[in-house]
């Protein structure tokens, strides 16, 4: 008794609706801030190329740390499992810009989608490419078929000046070894990373690839051989969110990355991607709609990798 | 290109031989130190009813944290929700018995798996059980279908002399308010509860009502709907493993349960369950033998939820 | 321009009437919650004999962690340094009751006078006296000249029922080795150690010895030596205020041990020793008008050790 | 039967010889591990003008941590009690450049003595003086009454290289809004503060002020009113030798400061200021033969504040 993805969709945005000003918009970056709350949207892209979209489904938003599964992809294409020198693949267990668990660990961060491994994955691109920044966004363009996909300077110079953190982290490992350029560079190239904008229907496009097994859908471009793609869900399921990374996969039971953009990529294994959208934010940084949408979604669709 | 689940056993009982002596028994409880090393047994039970078994399968061994499972799947069977008050969902970035979190935390365990939390449950159980450890067993007993199922008094009273590090964490749980029953009656519980043995075939057997959405498959019987099902494999991804959660979604890909005794119990939903049973740990405290077995099985068979 | 001891008492006790109700009695001890918070006393017991007292200074009052000190004096003096093979000398940098630090240092307490550091006293104590409370009575007696010197025995039940959070780390040592006898006897020893009570010019003459070198003042008999004497008034003064040793020793600038019965022993080597009782504590859990008069004493009298 | 000061001295310097090579020169700034551990020398300035000195207290050595002695001084007097609300005046219990208590307390350093407070109070005197390092110099000249003071720029660019954990530790300051300035600024002039050298016949001369109440001896200069002096004294024992503070004060029962170049600064309030050098380090990172010799010092001349 599920149903379709359309009529999912739709009942969906039906119940958000109360949801969307519970919330709250990120503060910290202050040009994000500047984002209505009342916005939601979100995209099915089918690995058989049908799509099903429902409101603000086509409206740009800064994807923020679900870039971080693009370069931890790239970079993963290109070291293998060299990249697990570095960084580990534990969830943290602590918020995403702690620097505690750093210092009892000795400079390896637990996973790449917390702060400081995310700073390590930018650190290994640059070592490799002059900027890491613009071969991430290149990276991004090909995923999503898209060349239009750029950079938000705007955000990218707002999140520099408030980057302090960030600044701690890297010298903080820079300090332990783990971290080979500048810090200044890899600053610079993760915000600017960061600050890419797409629609959900572009996001679902995008991340498609991880929903068959390593290869773009529309050209059988391989990006990752099919073992690898696998391990980069179960990184999701175990590390995509945050802090709330078991609530998530308990309620939702799908891997996913989410931003404090208020985007949530998520994947069906061998059928589809999803992408959502919903500028507020839970208590973890998770997008308190997006995440009940995709609860929702899993429930009325009966879709679960369980 | 995928092998058959006997093919696959045999193969992987050949390659991990020179595994056998590289991990190490626990000692920590005395009377498990005993067990030799050597062994290895692996067995699956698919939800048609054909099993596959191969080496030491039918030996009886320690379960110890794998009944964490059988305990939680009775709470939440009985208490639904209520229990997540009392304890949390996530991964916990520390050792299994460690109790800096539970002070932060004020209290209340990040997850069922965890020490701290399986002792939460137990005291759960205690309030609705006369004899926890009891109800327990036969839920045991009911989920392998195998009557025979027993504590191993010895290990039992081996493990009570050396709970020191378990009655802290329930002391400071019953400080938080945490602990409602006598921290006597839930150490005494719970390490008796620990002790149940099982061979990999009844163990598989044990858990394939998780791989069946809830219901035993050969008799039907509902233990948890399809919802709650899922979530407890979702909860054995994030959690079933130790501090090593990460690492093990990351290899072997599948929702699994392992125990100081060696064995594990991995989940493919909707197919099969499956029990590996191998006396060496790893420096995370899961069979190291077994581990890789799962991961060759996973990679062998072509299987993975993701 | 310092004045004399009495007009010093005198116009403390005029300035302390406004705090006297913005400390907060103990409560996590029920039976010491019912003290009033009005008390305020004071006594200066001078080595050559002359006292001096204001406001409520031949009140009894429950001594709590002042009794620290005393176990402390009484189990150096029989085992000279091998104590310092238990338990630390550094400030814990940690509440009084934390298990955090006592984790990361594997059963070593910081300092005796952390909670953790008094239970390995008082096992020390238990291994060389059949009932380490009634020794620490008669020492206490003994160094108060004063035989009617007695438990609180409706306070040290009280206390004992409600110390899980002790018993959480006495278990938590055992499990380090470092509990030799059962956590019972100490736990309950401790409790009734604890619970006894004083007057200040009791406490103030029961301190008197550390304060002349380690001798008792009217009898010269050598409790410890100088060096050991002196160095028990280092310890009051890096750890004797739990964490808030170094703001206290800012203030005050004297050697001294606090209970949260709300009592404070200060020590002006070679001249006299100084105790103070009013309930109410401050958020370290130190006395608030004890501390300020105290303080007021030092200026007042121009006396300080640095 | 205690010595003369000069007799304790000549004792003392055959005693250490054994100790020289025990120690562990600091190595993490490299220009600093070029020192010999073979040195050693003493010096006493006692408050009437006598100096006693005994091996190497008229080489230069790089004063390092000590420097935060005269930067805190320096801002005391100039801010007088609002600097305590930036920085704390408790020990850490936390090696001098650890982060994880910063994150715990947001921000505020535990005391000025380690890394972190130090930082800030630098920041601090750079809002207030244009080169927060010439002031710092300039202020120890006017102690040490000698002109001659001056950087080792070697050493300040060495340390400047190496300063990743300490920019880490300014960042994570300027996240929680407790560095007003620039990091660079802040960094660049803490590093040259630290490269301040001095002889021992410099050092105690430089710190007598502080054994005379807040005013230089010769001058009688007034560079703190007497209860601050008191106060910084009393912060120098609780905080003033790393983690080793209770250690030291247990043993050698004075304030001091010390510094990774194997400095030591001891007082003894109202007679003398004694400094001391030997570069060989314990595990704290105090000089060991300086901590032993300021120990037998203080036994051999019967000296102690307790």
């Amino acid at each position: 008794m599920s149903l379709d993805y359309q009529s999912a969709l739709e009942i969906i945005h039906g119940e958000v609706q109360p949801l969307l000003r519970q919330g709250k918009v990120a503060s910290y970056i202050p040009e994000l801030s500047k984002v209505s709350p009342d916005h939601f949207g979100m995209a099915v892209h089918c690995l058989d190329g049908r799509t099903f979209t429902v409101g603000d489904a086509n409206i740009k938003f800064s994807l923020q740390s679900i870039t971080k599964l693009f370069a931890l992809a790239l970079a993963f294409s290109r070291e293998g499992d060299a990249i697990w020198k570095r960084v580990g693949r534990e969830p943290s267990g602590n918020p995403f810009n702690s620097l505690v668990q750093l210092e009892y660990e000795r400079g390896i961060p637990r996973n790449p989608f917390i702060n400081a491994g995310a700073l390590v994955i930018t650190d290994i691109l640059a070592s490799r490419f002059v900027q890491p920044d613009i071969a991430v966004l290149q990276f991004a363009r090909l995923l999503a078929d898209e060349a239009a996909i750029d950079f938000d300077f705007n955000v990218a110079l707002s999140e520099q000046k408030t980057a302090n953190r960030n600044s701690a982290i890297a010298y903080f490992m820079k300090d332990f070894g783990n971290l080979h350029n500048s810090v200044d560079l890899v600053i610079e190239s993760y915000c600017r990373q960061c600050s890419i904008t797409m629609t959900c229907m572009e996001l679902a496009k995008a991340g498609s690839f991880l929903a068959r097994h390593g290869s773009i859908p529309w050209s059988g471009v391989q990006i990752l051989d099919a073992s690898s793609s696998k391990r980069l869900n179960a990184l999701m399921l175990t590390c995509g969110t945050y802090d709330a990374a078991g609530d998530f996969a308990y309620r939702v039971g799908l891997p996913a990355k989410s931003g404090v953009g208020g985007g949530i990529l998520a994947l069906l294994p061998g059928e589809a991607s999803v992408a959502v959208w919903s500028p507020g934010l839970d208590g973890a940084g998770n997008s308190l709609a997006g995440t009940y949408a995709l609860e929702r979604f899993t429930t009325l669709t009966a879709r679960s990798i369980f």
